[in-house]
């Protein structure tokens, strides 16, 4: 019997709920999966344990984690000391909540496609989805059509007819649906984390607008919330 | 009299004649300038020490040196060991020339975008060339368009109408245009690098493609090519 050798996959992986989701998607794809991590100056890295705990759990090829300096660039409550971690949910209405990050899924992509080249991946995965949008610029449908477009026209894979395609399986899913789909997939959700401000054991806040999108999405699937707090 | 507060840019300087251009013209247009450099595990680090004498030479505002970890990533003859650096000209028929770093350009463009929110400032210089071309799929127009349309979407500032405008004043001009364009503002080309391979002290090699570009650019321009080799 000829074997056939399985196409690859660059998948961003941050430890939380989205991204573990999107990960066991892509291995039932029957991708040869490389988790990719980044280490942004974020408030607690128990999120990085997280992910490299998911990244080995559920079989990578390979998980790598970038260092960022995005401290130096500031401008967020999740990599600047001196914005406060709001402890209510910012609805859509309210604009562009103080956790954005400014151009944070930019540089992760440009991240994954730079690695996706080298590896010759011919897919990217990314969690962002609907829910989490709730204000960020760069979880909208067409910001992703637009990066997909610019990141074909960027590279060699690209130039040669193989851009990497960007995949964001979760886009139009509710959090309840997010969760129900990985627990088909077998996710051990109690392994992720989602919390804005964790604590160095990888206990949620309870309080952050992560938090509240986290345990509504729990609440609305009728799933037991393993949440650690 | 009213005093009139100047529009911010980033301006991506590398220490090459390219960049040193760019950040002069982006200045004789009366913006404040904010440079921004890359230690992305190049060969030689001379490039950076011309980078930040070119930025206090020129007046900026400030210089940012960012650590990219490309040499993770590998796949460049300019960040990769095992990949020799070329002795002669990849002319364009030839196809993508091995000095080509997967992605560089936009993970440039997206470190800029991001410090570029964070400032508030309106203008991203960019010393992509058509003669850097020559091969390189992010050097091109219809690249940095689609980088246009994607960063405007994926910013606060884009969704606010105000989205910083990249400008690439070199897109289409000769090396020979470029010399002529920065002897008028008064730049000091001596002090630039754009050897793949420079020493230490900054000397360059001669022989490399970056160096024949240059060359011939002088040779053009008919200008005494002040390099140190």
């Amino acid at each position: 019997m000829a074997s056939v050798t399985p196409e690859k996959a660059v998948v961003l992986v941050s430890g939380g709920l989205d991204s573990a989701t999107i990960l066991a998607m892509a291995i039932n794809e029957g991708l040869l999966c490389y988790a990719l991590s980044f280490d942004y100056g974020q408030r607690h890295k128990s999120e990085l344990t997280a992910a490299a705990k998911l990244a080995k759990n559920l079989g990578v090829k390979e998980h790598r984690v970038i260092s960022l300096d995005l401290r130096g660039i500031g401008g967020s409550a999740l990599t600047d000391d001196n914005i406060a971690v709001p402890e209510m949910l910012d609805t859509p209405d309210s604009g562009i909540p103080v956790t954005y990050v400014p151009a944070r899924n930019t540089l992760f992509l440009s991240y994954a496609l730079a690695w996706a080249e080298v590896l010759e991946a011919r897919h990217i995965y990314i969690g962002v989805n609907a829910v989490d949008y709730s204000g960020y610029p760069d979880c909208r449908p067409e910001y992703i059509a637009a990066y997909q477009t610019m990141s074909a026209l960027a590279t060699k894979a690209g130039v040669e007819g193989h851009a990497a395609k960007i995949h964001t399986p979760l886009i139009d899913l509710s959090k309840a649906e997010i969760i129900r789909n990985g627990l088909k997939l077998g996710v051990d959700y109690a392994s992720t984390i989602s919390c804005y401000s964790a604590d160095a054991e990888g206990r949620a806040c309870g309080h952050c607008d992560s938090c509240y999108l986290r345990a509504t999405g729990f609440a609305d699937a009728g799933i037991a919330d393993p949440t650690r707090y």
